[in-house]
């Protein structure tokens, strides 16, 4: 399997990024082609001892690191990086990454 | 579902990190009560244009953040935890969250 997670840095409106994000970008991210899981934080992201500086993390599931390059090329990879624009303002990290369970 | 995900930086050098994390963290931390799956990324962490400063994502699943919070007062947990000493020297991010399937 492999990863795309998203990291989304606490917006200074955090009810307008989320109703921004689930109701726009979720289904625009949906329709990204290979996509095979879409899991979203729900509640705060802390840190062991407190909070964290993250608002949200989205990790979105495909079966190779192949399908997150054709997802990026993809017109629906395109159109979902283009809206992190309309709500990512405080900053974003992405990560890429094959995995395995232990 | 809820999970702890720790980001391992790059370590100045990453075969004794696999190494020691391998044969020694992973089988001490898989004793963690509660624990109901560990994956771990597999090859190198990137971002979208390129390499990432991170090395290693493990991602921690168990049931709901109270089963967190006992892993993390358990004697499985303090002794993972202490372990960190011996091969996260390079530096470790910890988030904790639930999540959900959108």
């Amino acid at each position: 399997m492999a990863q795309l997670v998203v990291m989304y840095k606490t917006p200074a409106d955090p009810a307008a990024f989320d109703a921004h994000y689930f109701q726009t970008h979720v289904p625009i991210a949906k329709g990204i082609p290979g996509l095979k899981q879409y899991d979203v934080s729900t509640g705060p992201v802390t840190g062991p001892g407190g909070p964290s500086d993250v608002h949200l993390i989205a990790t979105l599931h495909f079966d190779s690191l192949a399908d997150i390059q054709a997802a990026f090329a993809s017109a629906e990879g395109q159109a979902a990086s283009a809206d992190m624009a309309n709500f990512a303002q405080a900053g974003a990290e992405m990560f890429i990454l094959e995995t395995r369970t232990v």
